[in-house]
Parts: C-alpha cells; sequence; structure tokens
C-alpha cells in the first residue's frame, strides 16, 4: 500500500483533493434519504407480482383503515387527476399507477402514504388486487410473432409490438462493399440487460405547500430542470412555483435520468395529505423496476480483404426496450449507436438496421455508462475485429493498428455524418501494447498454449485488445434533443466584492467531483483559488436551465459553459481595471489572477481588487454596467470524441471457467484533463463496471417474465477482489472546438473495457475452438462455452 | 365601511390586490421568529444601566454555572477573536460588546446563549458587572464644551466630541444675498429624536455548519448582500460561505439597515457553540439601542423682499449622532439634506453647515424615512418659509405659490448641485388648495378667530401647508456610497420553458408589497400575466449583489433594473422569434405579449411559444445563445425627486392644547404609478407616521442620560384614532431618465406631512403669538406654546 499522495491545491488545473471529500468523508453529505422535514410522511409502492396480468379489481378499504394510514392511491385516484399516465422521456406514455393491466413484473399499483415507512408498507399488504395472468413476452426474439400477445394494447391502434426501423448508412454502397469482399465475418452478439445499481437507490421528497402552492420536489434526479419542465407538463403545476433539489447523490449511472412513477406518487401524495411526503425506492425495488440498459440482440458483419484492411461493416439490432420507451431512447432514434457503430477504423461503407420492441420487462434506458447505446456499438465493433482476426488467424492488435484512422484524417467524417473531432489513435494503442510488452505477453501465451496442450499448466493465459471511440458531450441539437428541451447548459459566475466567486450550473454532480472540477476551470481561467469558489448546483432556485448530468457532458458541455463565463468576467475585469488605472482597454496584458499594463509589470491590479472596484464608486467605462459577473448558455456546436486503447490479460482456470484478471492497462485520451486524480478515479470505476459486465452482470428472466436479479445476491457487482491494480497510461489529443480542449470521462472505461476482457477471455479460449460467447463470462458460461454448448445469458441460466 | 373594492388582475401597471397577502391574512408569513432549527439555541444580551461608565469587572462565572446555559460571550472573548469591535456603516467603529467603557443605556455588555430563551434571559442576571458612572454628555449643544467628557476616548487622538463638519453652497454669495435683502426670518428648530419603531423588532438566527463552514444568517435586514460583504469584512468569513437570508419583514424605515451588536454576537455563539442561534430583541431593547433618527438642532435663515420673493438660504445644524455613528451618515456628507435643504424654491443662494457631535446616547441612524436627513431638511425649510410668512404677513400658500419652481425651470441645478429631474409643483399646490377650498377654510378660520376673540368658541382653526421635494433611488455614486460599494442594484430574469418567469432582485421588502409591484413591471414589459411571475429577493444565494431597500430606492433603482432585464427578453425573445418566423427580426413587431410580423399580424408567435423554443432545438440565429434570461445592473444615473403639496386642517382645545386633525389632503407626484393601491397605502402609512411625529413621537432622556422612551407607554405612536380619512390627489410628472418614468413613495408623506402638521398647528395658535413651537406638539407642549414658556422636546419634559 502506498499512502495517499497529498497534492497542494493548484491555481487551475493540477491534482487537488476533491473539495466535497471533506463532507463526504466526514459523514456529512446530504442525501435525499437524510432530509427529515416536519410532519413529514412516508409513501410505499404495492408493486405487480405477475409479468404480464388484467387487473379485475383492486380493493384498498383495507389500508384506508389502517390508523397511520393518511392516504392510499390507486390508478383510479391519479385518472381523476388525470395523471394515471405520464409521458416518458423517450416519445412514449407510461403507466403511473397501473389501471388496466400490467406489463412487467415490480410494476406500480397502488401507493400508500402513512405516518413512518413500517406502516406503509404494512398497509400495502392490505391491499387486494385481483388478477388475470396473461401470457408474457419475454424473449424479444418472439415478440413480433404472429401469436405474440399485444402488450400495449394501451396505444390506440396498437396490433403489435413493434416500436420502430431505424436505419443510417448508406445501405446499397454497403452492400456492394460486402459483394466485392474477400472475407466476410459475421456474428451475432447479445449485450444483455444490465443495471447501473447506483450505491443510493432512487426517491424523493414532495413538499408542496398548501398556502403558496408551491412545491418543493428533493429527488434523486441527475437533470433536475428537466424534471421541473415535465412536472409542470405533467402535473400542470406552474412551473415557477416547482422547485426541484437535487442535493448529494449516491451515484447516477444514468439510473437518475428519468422519471419514475414514484415521484409522480410522492407529489400527488403532499397534494391530498398537505404534509411532505418521502419516497425511497428498497435494492429490490430499484433493481426490479428503474431504468436498465443494454438487452440488444447484435448481428453484425465485418467485411475485409483477405490481407486484414476492413472494408465496411453491416449491422442489425433487436433492441428490447421493455413494456414502456422509459429512457431507452430519448432521441428520436438511437444516436450514439449510429454515430458510432463503425468504431475506430477507416472503411468504405456502413450500414446499421435497430428494430425496437416491446417485452413485458420493465422499461428500458440507456442507463448505465454510456450514452445513446454507444457502449453496445463499441462492444460490437471490437468484438467483431477480434471475430475477423480469428477468422483470418491473425494478431487483433495488429489488425487494429492496420485499420485505425490515422492522425492526418481529423476531423473525420464517420459514414453516417458524425464528426470525430480528433485523435491519434496509432499513438495510444502503440502506448498500451508497449505498457504491456505485448510481444513478450505472446510469446508467453504461446509458451502457456504448448504447456497446456501437453497437460502441463491448468491456467490459459488471454490477452484481449480494444479500442474505442466514444461519442460524448450531448450534443448538437441536430444529432440529439431532449424532450424538445434542446441541448443547452448555462452557467453564471459571480464574483464576491471580497473576490470570492460562486459559479451556478444547470448540471448535477453524482460524486464525479464537480466542486472541484468546475471551481479548478474557473481558477485557472481568473487566478481565484480554487477554495474561494463555490459551485452551486442541483436547485433549479440557485442555477440556470440546462439539461443535467448524463453521457459524460458535464466538461464538455458545462465545463465549456464555465470557462466561457470565466472569460467574460476576465474581460468585464478587463474594462474595470483600465478604470482603475486609467489607461485603455488595450494597454492592459492577463496573467493568471490579474490585469497590468503592457510593459510595467508592476503596475497591475489583482482580481481581487478589481473585484471590489466594481462593486464601488468607481466611475466605470461607458457600457459597462458594474459587480463582476456573467452569463453563458452553452450550445456544443459538435459532439467530443474521447477514445482510447485497452488491453486486459486474463488467466481462466480450465477446469472450472473461473476468469482473474491479471493486467490491464487503459491508455485514455480525453483531451484536456482538469484534475488527472478525479479523471483517474472515472477511469478506475468504469474499468471495474467492465469488468462486473464482462464477467458476472446480468438481469436474467424466467420464461414467466419473473426477474431473477432482484438482490446483490443474484445481481453479481464487481469488488475490488476481481479487480487488478489498474495500468493507466494518457495521450492528450484537445478537443479543438471546446474552451479548453476537453472531451469528457465520465463513461470511457466502461465502454471500452468489457470488449477488452470478453476478448482476452476468448483469446484464452481459442485453444478451445471457441469464436464468440456472450457476456457475461461467469464460470459456467466460460465452461459451457469450452464445451461448445454456450449460455444464454438474457434468459434463465439453464 | 365600504366594501374593499376587487381589482381583476391587470397586464402590467394599474390596481391589483397584493400577491403576498395570500400569505399574510392567513397567517402564513415567515418572519424571523417563525424559523425554528434542529437544536437551536437561544441568545439574550446583557445591557448598560448607565449611558456613561467605566467597566471595572465583568464576573460571569455565575451564568456560565447555570444548567442551561452553553456559552457567555464577554468583550473579552470577542477580542480574543479580534472581533470586540466592529465598523459601522458610517465611516466609524463600534464596540460589539463594551470592553473599556459602556458609552450609552442600553450598550451591548455581554451575550448569553442558552437552550432557552427564558434561561437566556435569567442567565443575565446572574453576570456581575462593576461599573464606575461617568458623567454624561446629553444635551448635543454641549458636547463641544471645554469641560464636556470624552466619550470616544477608545479612538486614538480624539480630546473632544467632535466627529465633523461639513459644508455646502456659496457661503460669500449667501452672505451678499442676505445682505442685501429687505427681510431675514431666522428660527431656531429642534427635529427632535425619533425611533421607527417596526412592529418586528430586530433579530436573527446565525447557523454556521461546523463541517463546511458555511455561515446562514437569518436576518431581518433591509440589505441582505452589504450585510454579508460586512460580515465577511468584519468576521472573516469567506464571503462565498455565508448566506444572508432576510425572510418576511415586518415593517424597517430604515431600522433594519445596520448591523448590530446582535448580530454578531449570534454568529460568534454559533460558532461556539456549533448550533444554531436566535437572538430576538424585545421591545424595549428596540426602542433603546437600535438606530433612531433625527436629532438635529437647526437655525435656519431665509431671506426675501419685502413683497416675499425669497432670495436666499442659510442652515447651520448641531447633529446629535450619539456615542457611536452607527448608520447616521453612511455618506462622507449629509447628502440629503445638502440635495434639498434649499427646498422647492427658486432662490439665488444658498450656504449650509452641519457639525457632528458624540453624546452619550444610542448610535444615530437616518433612520425612519427619509434618508439622509432629507425629512429633517424639508421639515426646516418649510417652517422657516411658514415663519417667514408670519414675519410678512402674508399667506402661507400664496407666499409658496410665489416662489416655486416652474415647470419650465426643470431639470433644475441647485445651489448645492443636485439636479431635480422634472415637476410641476405649482400645479400640485393648486390642487391641493382647490381640494381643501383653500379660500372657504380661510374664510371660516377669520369666522372662528373672531368667535374665539370673543370667547364665543373653544377650538382654534389651523390650517398648514407645506410643499416637499425629496430626493430618492440613492443613487448616483457621486451623491453617496455606502460602505464603498456603489448604488448599483442588480437584476435577473428568467423565463421558464413554459413561459412562466422568476425574477430575482438585489432589493428586500419590509412589506412594501415587491412580489406584486416588481411582477407588474415584468408583465407590463413583457405580457406575461403577474401570477406567472415570481418575485425572488431577501436571499444573497439567490439574488444578485445589490445594496437593498432604504431610501425609497427599490422602484427607483431596483424596478429601473427590473424594465431593463424585461426589456432584453424582449429583445431576445425577438431573435428567437425570428428564427421560428424565418424573418429578419427588423421585420417583428410587438405587442403585449407576442412578436408578430409587420403587416400581418396573424404571423405572430406569443412570449410563452418563445419561450419553449428557446429551450428547444430550434437553430437560434449566431449570437443568441439560447433559454430567454437577462440580467442587468443598475446604476441610476440622478436621483428621483417625488414631490407633493400637503395641506392640513386642524383643530386645537384652547383650553388643554389637544389637537384634533380634521382634514389632510395629499397631492403626490411620484412619476409613473405602477399599482396605485400600493402607492397609496404607502402614502397612507407615511402621512399617519407625519402626525405621530408632529403631535407624540420622542425620545427623550433625562439628565442622567436615561432614556425615557423604552416601551409604547412612553414612546406614542400614532394609530387610526389620530388619523382623519385621508384624502389623496395626483399629479404625474414621469422621471425623465427612468426607464417607466416612476420615482418612489416610500417616504414621500413622512417627509412631507410634520411641516404640514406643525404649521397647522402653529397656525391656529397665529392669534396667541407664537412663532415657532417644537415637536411634538403634545397638548402640554402647545399649551406651554400658548403660554410663551416652550417645552425642550429632547430632554425631560418638565
Amino acid at each position: 500500500m502506498t499512502a495517499i499522495e497529498k497534492h497542494p491545491t493548484p491555481m487551475g488545473f493540477g491534482r487537488m483533493h476533491r473539495k466535497e471529500d471533506v463532507r463526504f468523508l466526514r459523514g456529512h453529505g446530504n442525501y435525499v434519504d437524510d432530509i427529515v422535514l416536519p410532519g413529514m410522511l412516508h409513501g410505499a409502492v404495492l408493486r405487480s407480482p405477475h409479468a404480464h396480468a388484467k387487473i379485475l379489481s383492486v380493493d384498498t378499504s383495507a389500508a384506508q383503515a389502517h390508523p397511520k394510514v393518511r392516504a392510499v392511491i390507486t390508478g383510479e385516484t391519479l385518472a381523476g387527476l388525470d395523471l394515471a399516465w405520464m409521458p416518458t422521456l423517450s416519445h412514449d406514455v407510461q403507466a403511473v399507477l397501473a389501471t388496466d393491466k400490467v406489463r412487467f413484473q415490480g410494476q406500480e399499483v397502488a401507493f400508500v402514504v402513512a405516518e413512518d415507512r413500517y406502516s406503509a408498507r404494512d398497509a400495502l399488504e392490505l391491499i387486494d388486487v385481483e388478477y388475470e395472468p396473461l401470457p408474457p413476452v419475454v424473449d424479444a426474439r418472439h415478440a413480433l410473432d404472429e401469436d405474440a400477445p399485444v402488450i400495449r394494447d394501451d396505444l390506440e391502434g396498437r396490433t403489435d409490438n413493434h416500436i420502430f426501423d431505424w436505419e443510417a448508412g448508406d445501405r446499397a454502397r454497403t452492400e456492394e462493399v460486402f459483394a466485392a469482399a474477400d472475407v466476410v465475418a459475421a456474428a451475432d452478439m447479445i449485450y444483455p440487460r444490465v443495471h447501473p445499481a447506483p450505491m443510493e437507490t432512487c426517491g424523493a421528497v414532495a413538499d408542496l405547500d398548501p398556502v403558496t402552492g408551491k412545491l418543493t420536489m428533493y429527488t434523486t434526479t441527475q437533470a433536475p430542470h428537466a424534471h421541473r419542465t415535465v412536472y409542470a407538463l405533467v402535473a400542470g403545476l406552474p412551473e415557477h412555483r416547482i422547485r426541484v433539489v437535487s442535493p448529494d447523490i449516491g451515484g447516477g449511472f444514468g439510473n437518475k435520468v428519468g422519471i419514475y412513477p414514484g415521484y409522480v406518487c410522492a407529489i400527488v401524495g403532499s397534494i391530498l395529505t398537505g404534509k411532505p411526503v418521502k419516497w425511497m425506492e428498497d435494492r429490490s425495488e430499484n433493481l426490479m423496476s428503474t431504468s436498465f440498459a443494454r438487452d440488444y440482440h447484435m448481428h453484425g458483419e465485418i467485411a475485409s480483404t483477405k490481407d486484414g484492411k476492413i472494408l465496411g461493416i453491416r449491422v442489425k439490432v433487436l433492441a428490447d426496450h421493455g413494456a414502456f420507451n422509459g429512457t431507452a431512447q430519448p432521441s428520436k432514434f438511437p444516436a450514439g449507436f449510429f454515430g458510432v457503430f463503425t468504431g475506430s477504423y477507416d472503411i468504405e461503407a456502413a450500414h446499421c438496421e435497430v428494430t425496437g420492441v416491446y417485452t413485458n420487462k420493465a422499461p428500458g434506458g440507456v442507463a448505465y455508462a454510456c450514452s445513446f447505446r454507444i457502449t453496445e456499438a463499441v462492444y460490437l465493433v471490437e468484438r467483431m475485429v477480434d471475430v475477423l482476426a480469428y477468422d483470418l488467424g491473425v494478431d487483433p492488435a495488429h489488425l487494429r493498428m492496420r485499420n485505425l484512422l490515422r492522425a492526418e484524417q481529423f476531423p473525420y467524417l464517420t459514414k453516417t455524418g458524425w464528426e470525430y473531432d480528433s485523435g491519434d489513435y496509432p499513438r495510444a494503442l502503440r502506448m498500451a501494447m508497449d505498457m504491456v510488452d505485448y510481444d513478450e505477453l505472446r510469446a508467453e501465451q504461446a509458451q502457456r498454449r504448448e504447456l497446456n496442450a501437453n497437460g502441463e499448466s491448468g491456467d490459459l493465459l488471454g490477452i484481449g485488445v480494444a479500442f474505442f471511440t466514444e461519442a460524448v458531450g450531448a450534443g448538437p441539437r441536430k444529432h440529439m434533443d431532449i424532450l424538445g428541451l434542446g441541448m443547452a447548459d448555462g452557467a453564471e459566475l459571480r464574483v464576491h466584492p471580497t473576490g470570492k466567486a460562486v459559479l451556478r450550473l444547470s448540471c448535477q454532480s453524482q460524486g464525479q467531483g464537480h466542486e472541484t472540477t468546475f471551481a479548478q476551470i474557473v481558477a485557472e481561467e481568473l487566478g481565484i483559488p480554487p477554495d474561494d469558489i463555490d459551485v452551486v448546483h442541483g436547485d433549479t432556485d440557485q442555477t440556470p436551465f440546462g439539461l443535467g448530468t448524463y453521457g459524460s457532458r458535464s466538461t464538455p458541455v458545462s465545463g465549456a459553459a464555465t470557462a466561457v463565463v470565466a472569460r467574460r468576467v476576465r474581460e468585464r475585469a478587463r474594462l474595470v481595471a483600465s478604470a482603475m488605472l486609467e489607461v485603455s482597454p488595450d494597454d492592459l496584458e492577463w496573467e493568471k489572477g490579474r490585469w497590468f499594463v503592457k510593459g510595467d509589470p508592476e503596475a497591475g491590479r489583482s482580481i481581487q481588487d478589481i473585484a471590489m472596484a466594481a462593486h464601488s464608486s468607481l466611475e466605470l467605462p461607458e457600457g459597462v454596467e458594474g459587480h463582476l459577473d456573467a452569463t453563458c448558455v452553452y450550445n456544443p456546436p459538435n459532439l467530443t470524441y474521447p477514445f482510447g486503447a485497452y488491453i486486459c490479460v486474463v488467466e481462466v482456470d480450465a477446469g472450472t471457467g473461473q476468469v482473474r484478471v491479471r493486467q490491464f492497462v487503459a491508455v485514455d485520451d480525453c483531451g484536456v484533463r482538469i484534475n488527472p486524480m478525479i479523471v483517474e478515479g472515472q477511469i478506475h470505476g468504469g474499468l471495474a463496471e467492465g469488468v462486473g459486465m464482462a464477467l458476472m452482470q446480468v438481469m436474467a428472466f424466467d420464461e414467466d417474465g419473473n426477474h431473477l436479479g432482484g438482490s446483490f445476491m443474484d445481481y453479481l457487482l464487481p469488488t475490488s477482489m476481481e479487480c487488478p491494480s489498474w495500468q493507466l497510461g494518457e495521450t492528450v489529443t484537445p478537443s479543438p472546438h471546446h474552451p479548453i480542449g476537453a472531451k469528457g470521462i465520465g463513461e470511457s472505461a466502461t465502454v471500452g473495457s468489457p470488449a477488452a476482457v470478453v476478448n482476452a477471455v476468448l483469446d484464452a479460449l481459442k485453444p478451445y475452438g471457441v469464436r464468440h460467447a456472450d457476456m457475461p463470462l461467469t464460470p459456467a458460461a466460460v465452461w459451457r462455452a469450452m464445451q461448445g454448448r454456450p449460455l444464454r445469458p438474457d434468459l434463465a441460466i439453464t
């Protein structure tokens, strides 16, 4: 163990300990469940035990009679308020409380408000719901069968479970390229349903002031402003009388983007009782009913010359969106997937089709890094390159090196019209290969295989390579638009008279260290120490409008807004300084923290002195209003494209199928790093998640639609025991269109690492003739793959 | 009784019921004393029983031993924190808790923090302070005597009680004019010490978070941002870690501008105990120790031709500022006094001198409408004009009419360089004279006097006329500057996606109806209904910096800022609308609430539709950032100058000296009226205050410096019983430099009415040869004046 390195506070970018950790490490975080308001009541949700059933009757009389129950809310109650159904973030509607049918196991049927949490839970058992079970659709591949039951018969005119067909790329050109290719490698792959499982579950305290009519909604949301607008539109409350506060959040990973029925029920509970109402999910509720991720059934094809020049990529996806299109596809198309499904490679043609279907599962989400199906796309293409390498019998790292985009090709327009902003891909891959000593590793592997063939060693060695390009910082309006609310984020910077500052942001932190990172951006631009800058977020009463934090967009969007407001303040300070020094603004020069007269460095004023003067009786130049504030609404002109080269080394026990990650090298390029320590922390977390998805995490269902991952006994998350000591490398190619050249790092490792781990395991199994096997590669799955009888990860493991 | 008139909500200016009254009338106001925080402790102040005494020792051991006491703070405790003395808002320092001496009766000596208010009070009696009494300075006219004790021996090098000598005007020219004049009328007048006595006393809840170090200060301040900066400078807390919240405030009248020792003690109490500490004054504490007003000993001279053309005015003032220069003169000169001491008249020359002295009384303030000594100046000049009329034997209304500034003289530069912005003074006076039927009244008076002379009627009839010009909306930096913090106020307007809006202001309401008035300004400019606009103020975390509410500056300064931000939003909306309608912005025309294409009124977009589009994926024109927000920091280019003509009719019981106000006509011109109902309410309140000051209110002291007005039994406030049914008239001359032409109305009536009432009483007493008598004209004072033995109002009434 090395001691934690102490970092002096830098005046700008650099390593420093997180400002928020003083609070968190002393146990003084303020999470939704820490909030206690006078007279507060507690809510609990009654959930469906069936995946698909008609509701024949709901009898709440016994629950109503419970002495501590204050209100029982059913779909009927809500229907009276025109609130039984709510719009989702994905162009669909979702039942707040089911009235006609239940459509997934765990669906919300009733909501009890009681004086304490225990009584609320007890009273749920007093509600008598009569169900008539219906056959469920569990396997997406049968969702469009002639005889499949129609799940969404609530939607007018709906006679099947089809949601959409979308496509991107040039079909004809791709067909030509494939027809002319020497080799076409094809494979079917599943990216199974997983759940982000943040440490804190979802919840809210709804507090409607019966006198002023103002609703304060303390909630675990990643997007407070968007939620406010939706509450205004859904519940008919005037938007200026809604305050959404998302206090400290214990992890989001996309799970906390959507609006869940419990939130709406808490609001209705507060309206009905005139008291604050708290609702917090327990772990099972979070795992069973909040937005899932992935669940993509993919068919990939890759065309190449016989010597390994990749020519084209062709993909067909069947997307299982569950019973409601929750946050499954906030854009009108699977934006991220279409953007990056050709990966990091220089190809001639590509085509992609995605079909979305309803099934009797909880509503799907884009949730769980990375945004908009990028994780699925990167996984597919990186597996397909390995499949091609397998078919061609070439080294997968060398195959990649041959086909990667070269530095001089940037900005690079993909075959679907996305513009990768900057990069030097071969340099990153070379760095990763150097860090693991690739040739030496391959030599070790060859030696081991020989020993294995002779039965002299139990452990198989696998080397997995993956290269990824991510598209984050959603995003220019042409690519995506959630709720029709644009994709801009706001920032406001106010420098107080004494030179201390407050930065107000529309984005929200779920633990990423925003209070530190954004203060450092201001420090870099203005020379105010980071400790003198407070970052305020997560409160719609205190912050400008914006779309919030998801899809690694905080640094790309809010970070850009922060740099812009800081520069605006700097320019305003220049004008004030010119009045103080009685010189023309053009005669002033900036050095971090002060303006001084060109050629006379002694004649200067610090930003703190300027702040006081801006609030004083100093006569300011025409057009300068005084004070030292600025605002910005930042519309990103493009996405940013972080990338990376990952190499994973595994050892597989040939007898049990058990996988051990021996080494993991991650070379990331997220452009300029503001606080390298925070960046590295984000990468560490993402790598662990990748190991989890590759080796253990999956939400499976049985044939009746029963959810088989309702606790951490069944839904396995990686711990430090499963993780190696990560080895990180970095290259820095700044984003050319971002004010400080940063690209965002929140999801990179989650995107890049699953393919690296899976490729490593399958590389280890190569001697057994295994060309592909689906995640998660549990010991059983590995062992079965070695037997040539692969498991279906998305259904009950049998 | 007439029923309360119902007013439909106007889309802009006009009568509407106050939005805040829903809250207030149901008892749901949230005042500082309503705030209860978990674990909150209570503070109480130990006060000096002496006006002037050495402190020999302070023994707190018995108080410390009280089982419910958590902390006892003395001057010594504070000295250890470098907090024993604090700067005042008036270029002085004040003891937070006395260490060396006490300098006025009621001065703060110790502060006890206990578990409840009762224990805190009980423990005060356990503190043993040994005093050595010193002779006090009570009469300001002896403050500069050779043998006067030096009060402020804490100030280095101070050997007397002199604070300042200031002068304004042209002494030589004034002497010439006076030397050449036919007539010089001179008189000595006292504007005695009075107290604003707001319904709610001062107080605070200080809550220092021991983990984050953030101080939240709930306090009854009229100027939250200025207080925050002062706390930062005084207590050394970082300004960005201080939040000052002034919630609902029960009246201010200037009493709540200053920082009182109790606030600082509450903060220190919270730091020492780690708990929130509440401190609320009781009524006596408020009356005895918080900032007083007036206490001006004035010598006025007025020069005129023998036929009543006023030529010059000369004034000498001895100003009693008490033991500390509290908020007595926030500017470096008695700005308002110098601005308007020549009144509303066209004169050739003027000169004024003011000398400030310390006395052993509570720290003085400008507090109690109107700002910066304008009330004193107006009272003096209006009394002097009546004295001149008395000396010349002419009608005081006619004398005024002859000398008033004429409409064509505006903008008018006074002899001390202030620029009266607009007015038509004779029109206002004529209107007032018409409203009372002046000639008929005078005829009635003549008739009565004849009857009185014959002993046939007991009641004397008096007609008092006063004209005033006020200078409000402080103010351009050249005239005044508090704390060196400039005189600007900020406004931020945010229109949410659904078209509801929030306006954030640096000013603060103490009951003036800001939530309504400012919403109406936005409604007028944008066509958003006032109910759709929330006004946020009184919270430094939620509002831009600004100097706050006092001196009638909210409408002149923050009102202007509001109009400007609303217009900026309107222009931003024009650009969004041009993108929506695909026309040039120049082709659009505004009508309240929408932009439409010139010549095609059907082709338009409402402000609500524009708001949603501004937050959407609509492609906006170059340079338009999206959303629909604006900010403004408003630096008033000039003060605004409301004015008015008041006529008061009194009946005086010649036997008892009892005065009854029979009629009061007030013609006010405050420029454009935003909500006439609120304007009239402000005038009603001010007129009542004027009656109070003229007839009953005074803070007197005995020869030992004992305060004789420590309760409402001794310090008399007017009630509805003393007030007539006010008759209001109005003229409207908009301020030319204010965006909506408003001038401010908060203090006009308090400024104008005392002279009208006093003039009326003295007019009634004319047959008794009474040329002048000082306020308050209590029955005793009137009776004594009739005997030729006037009372000294500022000392014990003997």
